[in-house]
């Protein structure tokens, strides 16, 4: 063993769908082309730092494919240039010494924007770093998607569609609260795949009036409901506690729950009708990958597993224009790419008459 | 027309998938086996009162097996014995003019507790009624199942499995708040099919010690992780006051959101463990319904259809015994059907290690 | 370990979904209650002749319960009345020796109708067994229902409702071959729960008149399409052979494919329509059991484990009047429950206008 | 209404999950954005041919999203150069001159390979065509994906997911067939998505020796079953004809059912295992789309929309890199994209272990 290739993998950040897949991929393809031995490390950035890892066998990652959530385990809090398990210390160092005292090759790190950017200081002092772009919201800038979206859209559809039903029998406003405090990808296409008539999103700022515009003009064109998908980081112009000042009548009202619900409290202010929300909240994160995740996780853990047999370090895997490629870390961290206002899945939402809740 | 039989049909209360199903099978056997003629109502009893009501053609009805939500509408505040539209006036005997007028043999009322109460009440005054036993919660005496029911348990059942995985990747307790306000019926089936740790339903007020020490005994059992399945109207022992005084160590605490608030916050405040709620809400009451609400629902609708032709009034079409039968609307009005101790399914879920929150 | 309890676990004859969630059960109920030791036996009574045993921990069933398939694996063509491993030798005698000597107190055998049949045949001969009815055919006699019928009844719904749009689209006669060679339970409620026109199981001889004269009917309706259900055990009036005769115009036609092919080519015959076919196959066998399988594979798991803790032998649990119940197993082996005529969902099914190809 | 925009839209070929959605979508766009007039006819081309047509409002195409099939029907034999109706006339010059009769502007066209070649005789003659691309097969060129190819996929990976538990169960071989005459992307996607061990497609002629290979490998592992997605267009080596005299031993065997079934009786002679075989058939292209379907199709009724009113004729909207796109029918009639040895999916599924039947 003592000349071959030693590779680790690990899983940042939220918890995504297809996760276990790209652990596969990436194993499968090392072990089956490499002959590499791959090591697993327990909860992110945690487990490096930590020291708890395990060997991944070719059998350890059989069956996977289907399996939601991370056998790894994840973290969200593990940064190693600010280490909450030691009051916020740079342990960087550690992480290089540690990764040399065991041989390791090379490192695959699949995560979102926060695990992009820890990847791209570490590659900086010298670990061989290739990132799998891994997250649920599809705002990661480089590729045209990540894995774990597609899953995502399909679980808020399904809610939206059971809504849809339950709105007509009932002529209600009913509200879909989805995942995206800063980029509104999943509330934009489950908007667009159930037929919603307003989508909100942290990009376009809401008003309030727009949306009990169309709540009536459906009213009075005889569709006694109006469905409309949210994220969670949508916000009325002017700032959510102006509008609940208004509707509660108060200089200082308490803002509570999602942002559902001060919508929801806005629209009873001005509606008659009956207002219901909803938070899918976690459910939109686990559980099986739809094939579309399953498979993209597969394409890009192979394409990760090449950069490591390449030497091609630094880099995150991307899907771009259709087809698997690589991007630089740098052009990757600390960003996050949002929903332009001339996307043409904006214009495409906007031809079958949905309201962006604000003219446009 | 003049001498065949005029059978009027309405949904009352919450939406429930399967409604159409029943509107479909009601109206496909009263027009093939007795050539009735079949006359929908809008709206639940508000149609009735208002002469909201339009002819049901069997082309009406086609397709309709599986589509969610009612094509009649429901509403749950219309009371003919307290009627919201006329300030809680009884319009019960222009109820009857009117039946009269139109010359209406019978009316199939499809609804829950309210729904059934009414009917009873209806019925005394000289209305020939028989109900359609409906509720997601399964909590209607009488019968061992409603439609409704099977769907509601699918979709938390889905969501349980969902939240499975992640809460395993991140070591979490995820607690999933399910409808259920008077009857833990959907949480308690939900929960074993999923496979829950925890199941707390009305019937049991729960203790939040004893639930503290299931998460701590998994996670020294090495299962970082656990899954509380909660019915709405799920209760702490002392009350939820007592127990937001103690975790909020305020004499006046704000008690906020839904019962899995509650216990989240009780959580927070015993273990390191991060929590995560989620609330299905509505998502549980529409679109599609399974095949087996979509089956029972067919024979509760022919059984009705039975019912008129046989002129067996008075009466709540059930399942009983796995067969279909009838019940008095007298044994069925203002009645609950909760969990018992000692109930089988709950033994079955005690003997593969899930709690209730107390010892039992 | 000397005197707790020892209990034997196989799985018998096809797959079935639910298979698992019952090893779950029994083994934790086992364990945790009577602090037994489990014994999985691999391959049916395969593994109990061939002494392929291992033991089953509280771990080892952890996380089952939403798992397709049986962990232990079956067999179905291992009888020990007639072992094919030996030439259909009688090996019961080993059995009861190998038994003896490994101190096992009872068996838990879960299998459908063959099992049931060997399981009575060594209880005869002084083992301990206890039952757990399986089969996705729902044609055990003694029980309600079995695990995997409702399972297999949503797949081939869903099969149907797509089949369904399909048809629409294209002005098509629709056939779906579904499991159940002796019974049509299968055929019978997915044709019911997904709105089939037709359904054709082997208690009723179907007429290729009566179908043409339906398809014919609808398409007079307006309605170009029919989707006929089929149990793979249906037959025509006659025999195949005799309606292969008269299409085919031939004194000696080959009788290939399923039974939906000799029903397709005879329409083919008869109609302009274009016509469909297709077998789902083990499709219907394999895969995460539905939530009510889960739940009806945790209960049944329950109960069995509770026979052999009351030493209640030589019966198999059930499910009766919604409620679990034991019966003795030589009441159930080597019987089939069938359609009857007067069942109460073939009238469900006729008074939504389905015809089962024969008047009635 | 004398000066606004009379828009025709028609479906033909088979029928595809999203049809609807794209007269949805492009109805939806011409009315809200053109004030145009939209006439849909029937069963394809031989509406056009026929003069079956029916001006379709904003209303009828309201809640068709998710309804799976096409409202406006289809047909795949009515070719206008070739019309079977007339013995096989070309009946293109009464097309045009009735397309002037009614005043139709331009034709939206949604359709396959057949309907895009039609379309580009048609533009030929001077007709203003709008090609949509519609496939389950994905084959059609100068598109990165057709809708409908992401719902087929889901549902077979789906049947692949059950097959598997039950092939672990009993230790068997099982093969699915899938759609895909000429191009394999149906097998090869969901062959990827469901972790197959074996894809086979028509792009590649498979070994049998070479799949005996495989399954015998695997059970040495331990692995004793195997997954085999195949297309229905899958040819070994030499020929089906080669195979079958082998196996069967006979100078003129009889070529029966579909290519699994050839290939299942050549397993069957080289192997111990049991072998089963399932064809999906027609369920693949129905029901309703997948999210992802869902919003493919409305982008491209949008851009179809948005090309009739710039007048960009004789095109066929597609998703080229990601993003909306058109292409010159030219380029796209009578061509079929086939699945090339280098491509990207191919390597990744090769990585992962997943044999293509033959050494690549």
């Amino acid at each position: 063993m003592s000349d071959s290739l030693r590779v680790g993998v690990l899983t940042g950040g939220g918890d995504c769908p297809g996760l276990n897949a790209v652990i596969r991929a990436v194993t499968k393809s090392l072990i089956l082309r490499d002959g590499a031995e791959v090591i697993g490390f327990e909860d992110g950035f945690e487990g490096l730092i930590e020291h708890r890892a395990r060997t991944l066998s070719y059998r350890d990652v059989s069956g996977l494919l289907t399996v939601g959530g991370t056998i790894l385990g994840t973290s969200n809090k593990a940064n190693p240039f600010d280490y909450f398990g030691r009051d916020g210390a740079d342990v960087s160092d550690e992480i290089l010494d540690y990764v040399r005292e065991i041989k390791l090759d090379a490192l695959v790190a699949i995560g979102g924007d926060g695990t992009m950017s820890i990847c791209h200081g570490l590659q900086e002092k010298g670990l061989n770093v290739v990132g799998v772009p891994k997250t649920i919201d599809n705002d990661l800038v480089g590729t045209d998607r990540t894995f774990g979206f597609d899953t995502a859209v399909t679980i808020a559809t399904e809610a939206l569609d059971r809504l849809h039903s339950t709105a007509q029998s009932h002529h209600r406003v009913m509200i879909l609260e989805t995942m995206g405090r800063y980029a509104g990808w999943i509330a934009l296409y489950a908007g667009i795949a159930s037929g919603s008539d307003v989508v909100l999103i942290p990009e376009f700022e809401y008003d309030v009036d727009e949306i009990v515009r169309v709540c009536r003009k459906r009213e009075q064109g005889g569709q006694r409901f109006t469905i409309i998908a949210m994220a969670e980081g949508a916000k009325p112009i002017g700032g959510e506690m102006a509008v609940l000042k208004v509707v509660e009548d108060s200089p200082d009202p308490i803002r509570l729950g999602g942002a559902c619900h001060v919508l929801g409290r806005a629209l009873e202010h001005h509606l008659d009708s009956e207002i219901r929300t909803t938070i899918l909240g976690h459910v939109q994160r686990g559980g099986t990958p739809t094939p579309y995740d399953r498979i993209l996780s597969t394409a890009f853990g192979e394409a990760a597993a090449r950069c490591v047999a390449d030497q091609n370090y630094g880099v995150m895997v991307a899907l771009q224009n259709s087809q698997m490629a690589t991007i630089p870390l740098e052009e990757v961290a600390h960003k996050t790419r949002t929903v332009p206002k001339d996307h043409e899945m904006v214009r495409a939402a906007l031809s079958v008459g949905t309201s962006f809740g604000v003219p446009m």
